[in-house]
């Protein structure tokens, strides 16, 4: 395995550090950032998993969030992954929200997606091989949290991963994919025509699963994009019939930035830490 | 007066705006960034300037530093200047630390940038006179911060008038210009090679003065342009010699970026509201 640490800046007293490394599931390098809290050689860590919104890198969360000084107030490790597989020879497209930072989080079944676009996969596994040896002392308790496209993908991480993940929570997530443009969009062009085929990745489905992990949700109510791409009622009808503990929360007059999340994210961490304690 | 609110984005429960105006100092047009507590409209507010560093805009500060979160809990007013006049007839240079986003906010009296190179004059009076419109209840006191180049700045707008700003703090501050080459570069190309002219804009001149208001410096150990640009000693053996309270302080293993001053920004804001309540 080939790992190369790019960076390591000190932040809240902890490390924000950035490595490259060859991805021998996506067949391409890759970037990713993750923090470490100050007291990770005397304490037991956990790990909080953050997935970014279309066009992100690792950089977004990163630089604009703040989130450093919770996870150090926490004591907890944060990793963040870049939202597709990258490069010159990876499949892209013109659109912001198909191909090259648009990754969907699922693992690609249509030519010439498949190829590279295994990210379910790359974060599931590969890259959680990879946060274990990073993190001293890694508690083994792991959650996972993002934004629209990476709200999507915690959500459908976390519930289809339900014995590994204590808790789960989105900001402005794609909650219902097979009902709004952008998520029929990414599932057609990377898993196909076939809707049958959809269901195992789709959230408004994942939910109806028995034994989830707690879900917290945040929606600003100023949001561009919302309800037309970020539409709730499919996800949520089936979370209360199936009587999940789904806390949905409209955010009056945020939109769709980094202003909102950082000014929610303390209550998503504190959320967080009571299920990773 | 031309003033144009682009944008408003609820943060923390205040708004981050931020508008275009036309400076007849500056004589082009210029954006500005400001962010008003959700209180302005029951408490008196005071306002906090943020004036940043090389080639950053308006924006760095306001998406990189997590101020909003301060500014919310102690209800003040922050505005975020650019940091030169900007446009295609501007005078500019090739290099990074001269012309557009290095303005260095002094007063230019040398061709090209005479012109329209006056930052000093464009916060001091022109940007003044426009804050003082947008913060409701404005209580009349201030203060003044900032990082590198704009560290430069805080202490030389807030030492030149010592008595409207109650506090002075500043980030990895260019703290002795004519000791450095950012400082004489600049200095030199702006104010002339007499170095008489300098005199009135350099900190490390400006910190003999009697009455200067309370000074806070934080500066990281482990910042690429230390010592070499940020050269602290002739700047402190001035203050020490006069008696002046300059609160100087290393962060260990600390840079240059954001990471650095979102870190240390909890610390600054408490030393200002000190003075300002």
């Amino acid at each position: 395995m080939s790992l190369e640490r790019v960076e390591q800046r000190r932040s809240f007293g902890g490390e924000q550090c950035k490595y490259n490394h060859y991805s021998e599931v996506l067949k391409c390098n890759m970037t990713f950032s993750i923090y470490l809290p100050s007291n990770k050689e005397q304490k037991e860590i956990p790990l909080i998993w953050w997935l970014s919104g279309l066009t992100c890198t690792d950089d977004n969360f990163s630089q604009k969030s703040g989130f450093q000084r919770l996870a150090e107030k926490h004591q907890a490790a944060v990793i963040i992954p870049d939202t597709s597989p990258r490069g010159e020879d990876i499949a892209d497209d013109e659109a912001f929200d198909l191909g090259q930072g648009a990754g969907f989080y699922v693992d690609a079944t249509q030519a010439p997606w498949a190829e590279n676009y295994q990210m379910y996969t790359y974060i599931t596994e590969e890259l959680s091989n990879i946060a274990s040896t990073l993190v001293p002392h890694f508690s083994r308790k792991e959650s996972i949290m993002g934004h629209s496209m990476g709200g999507y993908g915690a959500l459908m991480i976390g519930m289809k991963n339900a014995d590994r993940f204590q808790a789960i929570s989105a900001f402005s997530p794609i909650s219902s994919p097979s009902d709004v443009p952008w998520g029929t969009k990414a599932f057609s062009t990377y898993l196909g025509e076939n809707k049958a085929d959809w269901k195992e990745w789709d959230t408004a489905e994942l939910v109806k699963k028995e034994g989830i992990p707690p879900i917290l949700i945040t929606q600003g109510t100023s949001d561009g994009f919302y309800p037309e791409q970020l539409n709730e009622k499919p996800f949520l009808e089936n979370a209360e019939q199936h009587g999940q503990a789904v806390d949905y929360n409209k955010a009056e007059g945020y939109d769709h930035s980094y202003f909102f999340i950082s000014s929610f994210l303390e209550q998503h961490f504190d959320f967080h830490m009571k299920h990773l304690k």
